[in-house]
C-alpha cells in the first residue's frame, strides 16, 4: 500500500486520487508524544468509534470525510487536502483552559466554547484566533464560518447522543479538510479526540492515559458498551 | 497623595472621584519583569511622550484619557474603569509573534494585525480570541468593536506620524478603560509600549533593553529629538 503518511496514532495509505485508508495505530500518545505507550486493540476500538460516528454525524447532517470500513482497523476516506487548523469545542471547563485562563475545573459554559489551533507540532500547535488564521492563509472567512458551523453542529449531535446514556461530552477537538473544495469534517471521532464524563466525573477518554487513572483499553471498551457499540 | 495603584512602571494616585495622577516611575522592566533595571530620567520621557501623543491622538479622533500635565513625571488623567485587556497591533512582524507562529521577522503585515491578550500577570497575559473576551466578561460585543476600531485608528494615525520622521511604527499594545460607560484608550503612549525602527531597522524603543542593544535613555532621547519633542 502507498503509505503517505504516518502520524501519532494513525496511517494514511493512498487508495486512488480519490479516497484513502485510514489505518489506526494501537498507540496512543500525550503532552506532545512525551508520553507514549502501545495498547493492544486500541486501533481496532477507535475504528469502530470513528465508524460510527461519522455515520451518526452523516445522518444528523455533518458531511464528512468517512466513506466505509475497510477491515477492523481501517476505514476508507474522501482523499482530502487537509486544512492546518485544530477546532476544540468546550461545554465544560477542564485540561489547558484551566491553566491558560484561570477558569474553575468543571465550570460549564453558558454555550459551546470555539477555539482555533494551528496544527503545527513543531509549534506545539499555538492557539489562534479568527485574524490569524486569514493571516496564515488557513481558510478563507467564508470557510472559518463553515468549519465553525459544522464543528458546533457535531458537539450538538455528539453532546445529545451521549447524553441518552448518562454521559456528558465535555469537549471535543475536531480537524477539517476540503475536497473539490468543499469543507469536509476529518479525522477520527474517538476518545483520543473527545472528554466523555460520566455523571460521577469519571473519564471515559484519553485522560485515563494522560494522568493515569486505568486502563485505557478497559476505558475505551467500557465506553462502547455503555453507548451499545459493542 | 492616595496611592491607588503600583505597576511595574507606573504609579496612579486618586485626585478625586473622577481624576487621578498617572506619576512615570524611573524602572524598566522585561520579560514578564525577569529582567529589572533603574534608569534616571525615564519617568520624565515617558511623560513626555505620553502628553505628547495623547493630545495627538485626540486631535485626530481617538478619545484617551489624558487630560493635563501635572509636573515633569506625572499627568492628569480621568479616573477610568480599568479593563482587563491588551490589544496589540502589528504592522510589521517582530517578538513573540515570530516565535508563536513561526512568521518570519520584518515580514510587513497587508493590513494591520489585531491580538487581545488577557491581563493578568499570573497567568502572563496570555493570547485570548473574541470568545474568550465575552467568556471572561472583560467587555460586550460592542465594546470590542470599539476597542478594535480606537486601536486601529490610533496605530494609524501613529504610524502616518512617524513615517514623517522615516520612522516605521513596528507594534504597539494598548489598553483601555470605561468612564460612564464610554470607553477611553488608557495608559501611556511611549517607547515602553510600541516598537519603532529607523530605516536601518534600529529599535528606538524597550528592545534595547530587552536586547542589550544600547542605552535605553540615550536611544528613547533620540527619539524624542528626531520627532521634535526635546
Amino acid at each position: 500500500m502507498n503509505l503517505m503518511y504516518e502520524g501519532k496514532s494513525k496511517k494514511v495509505y493512498k487508495l486512488s486520487d480519490n479516497e484513502v485508508i485510514l489505518e489506526f495505530k494501537d498507540s496512543a500518545t500525550a503532552f506532545n508524544a512525551q508520553k507514549f505507550e502501545i495498547f493492544e486493540g486500541k486501533g481496532k476500538l477507535n475504528a469502530k468509534f470513528s465508524a460510527f460516528f461519522f455515520n451518526l454525524l452523516k445522518e444528523n447532517g455533518v458531511e464528512n470525510h468517512f466513506l466505509r470500513v475497510l477491515d477492523e482497523n481501517k476505514i476508507i476516506c474522501k482523499n482530502l487536502e487537509i486544512i492546518k487548523l485544530e477546532v476544540v469545542i468546550r461545554n465544560i471547563a477542564t485540561g489547558s483552559i484551566v491553566k491558560r485562563l484561570g477558569i474553575s475545573e468543571g465550570f460549564v459554559f453558558n454555550e459551546p466554547l470555539i477555539e482555533f489551533f494551528y496544527k503545527e507540532d513543531k509549534l506545539n500547535d499555538p492557539l489562534i484566533c479568527k485574524e490569524h488564521v486569514k493571516l496564515l492563509n488557513l481558510a478563507s472567512e467564508e470557510e472559518i464560518e463553515v468549519i465553525k458551523n459544522l464543528s458546533l453542529k457535531a458537539n450538538d449531535v455528539l453532546k445529545q447522543f451521549f447524553e441518552k446514556f448518562n454521559l456528558r461530552l465535555v469537549d471535543i477537538k475536531f480537524e477539517f479538510g476540503k475536497f473539490e473544495n468543499k469543507i469536509f469534517l476529518a479525522d477520527e471521532i474517538s476518545p483520543d479526540i473527545f472528554r466523555v464524563w460520566d455523571e460521577n466525573g469519571n473519564s471515559y477518554d484519553k485522560d485515563v492515559f494522560r494522568f493515569n487513572k486505568g486502563n485505557l483499553i478497559e476505558v475505551y471498551s467500557a465506553l462502547a458498551k455503555k453507548i451499545n457499540l459493542i
